[in-house]
């Protein structure tokens, strides 16, 4: 592998690592944590989601969140399922979007409630109305598998993905939604879309629910990726993807990144004692495994 | 990656996985692991150690382990750290032993007593005098780093793996003992020991203490290894090597492997049911996440 002179880390525990979680954190916690997370480094967050806040509570201020986000130059995304979520998203003053379109009809009928071809199109009329200056990515979801489905065929996933690449995403992004993909299956999809769509600048959505997770990103590294969301401690999961655990790590993500002199930005320490605040804000403990073990010994014995 | 022909699983919940656990397996529960884990398709095993037992409680009825196992073609090695080791592991029954050699001598010393050329010359030794027809392999441990000393110089592991193969063991394993490994410090190590010696069946212990493990299974796959130790849950940890967890889970491995095409000889669906014996055998939650998850799903819906 060649010299990699940088990895972003989207840093999604505002987003998919609390959405799901019993305990509410309050608009303050959650500026806490973005707070807390670019104390250690991390540049790019998706701060909150614009969804039916009687299907997903926590993210019911999410407007609050991004009138107290911090004003520099960090990354602040926002998560949008359709029109009326992207408007939100807009008015609420983020400058950096992600919308999602998932790859197997049944999951996108469930997940935002139209099937796949309905969520492409309104991206398409989205992105024909957008305002210049706004960033607006693309997540193709359950592009590894389906919880319903099952397997999502590559072909199945080239179709989608080059339905929405017609619409100029300045991101795509493949999620693997319920945790099933394998290090094989990454470098067999990145590889196809980065062959059809070698400019898009690639992001890979990773859970870790099969033991995976940071497999996966390693992969993606290698086949070419340089975008990779995680959630300090691991926290996480998809309300409406059964089984779905957390995200990779954050800090086992840097951790990895680190020992192979991939540049993040961010403070392993830092990563750490930012994933163990939030283990104490919510209550329990996170799947994460660095901020148990520590990093690389010292060998001061 | 080319095609791959087989990969050899080693089950070593009976030895790594268990001997630092508190819950005190019988002779008897030892043997139904083994049993189940061969009905499940698993052919190699690390079936105990021959240490002391003072230090080692769970593996003070080795002599029995070996008396109870089934005569048939499967692999039951077993693992021992000195000649006294060696001479009862013959006494028993065994005609597979391994040898650890630490690459670290603060570890060597505080794991078998001695400093590491102590343990390369019994190595030397007992090879000499070994029978024919008796497998003798030699695990070199803490390759990847040590919890005493941190780093392990590359040059340093290679120093004690050129003198370990000056005496031609008949297989040789990489011990990521405590779990600090990455897919980078893999391909960087297997790959210097493959130049060294492209001839000697190379075997992986991996930890999956940092998240690690699984990325670091298909990092030592891409780089040629074709023996793997793993054990069922993801059970295990070295009593004197502080904060290491357990290996790396036999059913995360084979799921890892099986959506790759790579043969295992293993069923997943019965890997896991053992591996949900075992923790009911244990009485605590095993780490192994495709236990809790189950395989990729069937998409009845």
């Amino acid at each position: 592998m060649k010299m990699i002179e940088n990895v972003e880390i989207i840093e999604v525990s505002p987003r998919d690592g609390i959405q799901n979680d019993p305990v509410l954190l309050s608009t303050e916690a959650k500026l806490a944590l973005i707070g807390r997370a670019r104390a250690a480094g991390l540049r790019s967050f998706e701060v909150t989601s614009f969804v039916n806040p009687k299907r997903v509570p926590q993210m019911a201020d999410a407007d609050a969140v991004v009138a107290g986000l911090p004003r520099d130059d960090g990354r602040y995304i926002g998560l949008t399922l359709n029109r009326r979520g992207y408007d939100r998203a807009v008015a609420a003053g983020l400058r950096d979007a992600n919308f999602v379109v998932v790859a197997s009809d049944t999951f996108n009928q469930r997940n935002q409630g139209v099937p796949t071809q309905r969520s492409i199109a309104d991206f398409a009329e989205i992105r024909g109305q957008a305002a210049s200056g706004l960033a607006l990515g693309c997540t193709i979801g359950a592009a590894f598998g389906c919880p319903f489905e099952g397997e999502v065929p590559l072909a199945r996933l080239m179709e989608v993905v080059e339905a929405v690449m017609a619409h100029a995403p300045d991101e795509l992004s493949l999620a693997d939604t319920i945790g099933v993909a394998t290090p094989r299956d990454v470098t067999e999809r990145v590889g196809a879309v980065r062959a059809a769509f070698p400019d898009v600048p690639l992001r890979l959505h990773l859970h870790n629910t099969r033991n995976t997770g940071i497999a996966n990103a390693w992969a993606g590294l290698e086949a070419g990726v340089r975008r990779f969301d995680a959630s300090l401690g691991g926290v996480g999961g998809c309300p409406f993807a059964p089984r779905a655990t957390g995200n990779i790590a954050t800090e086992d993500l840097v951790y990895m990144l680190d020992r192979a002199g991939i540049p993040t930005g961010v403070d392993l320490d830092a990563a750490i004692e930012t994933a163990a605040w939030l283990e104490a804000q919510l209550g329990r403990t996170l799947p994460g495994m660095v901020m148990k073990a520590g990093g690389f010994p010292a060998g001061a014995a």
